[in-house]
């Protein structure tokens, strides 16, 4: 039996998209997520296939970027799943916790929090590092699609901090990282200041590195080769704003001499799903050459 | 200066997408639009590409099938323009116009309404064929861009009826035809009845007839050559529940004996944006070929 209850089945590209739910006892709550699943893992029987976990942003749902991302068909091609898991727990009743677009129910930032009220739901890093990939890779139902053995991540915006954290945090767990428009050093942005206050606390600059791409990066040894690509579009309001601070990662990259890091910048691009869906194919067949399928 | 009035420019796949708006003296009110001008137009001086111009379903504005149709993509790599049209006027005072998602604002079914409240600003055949080609294609700032005499017609549902319709009625406008999931008999369909009785009269069945892409192919002479697509997924729950006929638009194919038709069922795909998604890039190359670019 699965764990998880299928809400949807929705045909796209030749494979089949499933809107999925279960109970998280790490987050107390309910999960939504989608999950793509290409032709060639829909065979009899199923064949075992990579998988691509996309990380949404601000205010997104699963659906925002399985409707407008453009994953699924470079995925249905390569053969590579597509694993899009939600913004953050929904439902509880923390107060404040809906009051703005950028903290709170859809704002996780994908850490595990550490100061009340957060701390006992927002449990994000745990949940995708640990509860998901266990639950769903071993599902009855799902999981003889799934090779969670070869997996990588991409995000935009909160979900490329997402994406490049847990990768940098979790060594060996993904094959390969990439990113639109991430929140790259968000203890130097408003954004991250805030996220970080509220979900690990005041002035804690030191916990707060931990969950942040750019000191993640100075961290890391000399000749240390990753596998990660970043995008980001040179008109982009956020990026503008200074909410973004894409210099500060690959100024951490040249001085770290950390190899395998590519950072591109895309003229007149903005930071809507536009952006992304014009290089997600590129997203895509990053990863798929990561994951030994191109 | 331009007849148009850009509400955003935004980088798509290399190529830029306009939101326009203009008043029309058609329907008495502004009018939405989406432009997509590929890379192949954007040079110095300015080239002149094909047009396709996509008629949206029930309910959409010109940005759903923008965000979600996946045609930017492959008109960026055959070069050419997809012109994304609004499904009615809107903000009139027309009591109803607002009550129910089948009709009235945003459920124009793309015909001159000829009755009451609706005949004074519904002429959305006028708008569509006549008043919106002539204004763009001779526009200062995107006219030079655009190849008013290349253009093809594509839609979805009530668009793809649209689509059907316009390039049956107008021979010789556009170079072929394809649609997604089209009403494609609305005389004899409940969303069709319903439209034409208030925009065309109640009883009027000769017509409504004239705005039916089954009955029209029925009037065609024998042997008359179309370039006309159309994918019906199998499980779409309005094809299934009797709203678009497609079985009725292949028998008077036959029965009438014309050429160039072709109609295709795709297994298990629903009426949704991921159907057209899945299909749009083999719609935007049927079209380019009829448009001499592939």
């Amino acid at each position: 039996m699965s764990s998880f209850e299928t809400k949807a089945t929705i045909r796209s590209f030749g494979g089949k998209i499933f809107k999925l739910t279960h109970h998280s006892p790490t987050t107390t709550t309910p999960m939504h997520l989608n999950l793509y699943l290409p032709p060639a893992a829909l065979t009899t029987p199923p064949t075992r296939v990579p998988v691509l976990m996309y990380l949404s942003g601000l205010t997104c749902t699963p659906d925002n970027c399985t409707e407008k991302g453009f994953f699924q068909s470079p995925a249905s091609r390569l053969g590579l799943a597509v694993l899009y898991p939600d913004t953050s727990p929904r439902g509880l009743s923390i107060p404040g916790a809906n009051d703005a677009y950028d903290f709170g129910e859809a704002a996780s930032f994908y850490l595990d929090a550490t100061v009340p009220p957060y701390a006992d739901a927002y449990k994000m890093e745990t949940y995708l590092t640990s509860e998901l990939p266990s639950l769903l890779f071993s599902d009855a139902e799902f999981g003889p699609y799934l090779d969670g053995e070869r997996v990588s991540i991409t995000g935009h915006s909160m979900g490329g901090h997402g994406a490049l954290t847990l990768y940098l945090r979790h060594p060996g767990m993904y094959q390969s990282c990439s990113a639109f428009a991430p929140i790259a050093n968000p203890t130097g942005c408003p954004w991250g200041v805030k996220a970080f206050t509220g979900y690990l606390g005041e002035d804690r600059m030191e916990e707060w590195k931990g969950h942040d791409a750019t000191e993640l990066v100075r961290g890391l040894e000399r000749g240390k080769e990753l596998k990660v690509l970043v995008d980001q579009g040179t008109g982009d309001q956020f990026y503008k704003e200074g909410q973004l601070r894409t210099e500060e990662l690959e100024r951490a990259v040249e001085g770290a001499g950390v190899e395998g890091v590519q950072v591109r910048y895309q003229e007149g691009y903005d930071h809507s799903y536009f952006f992304m869906a014009s290089f997600s194919e590129e997203h895509v067949e990053f990863a798929a050459r990561a994951l030994g399928v191109l």
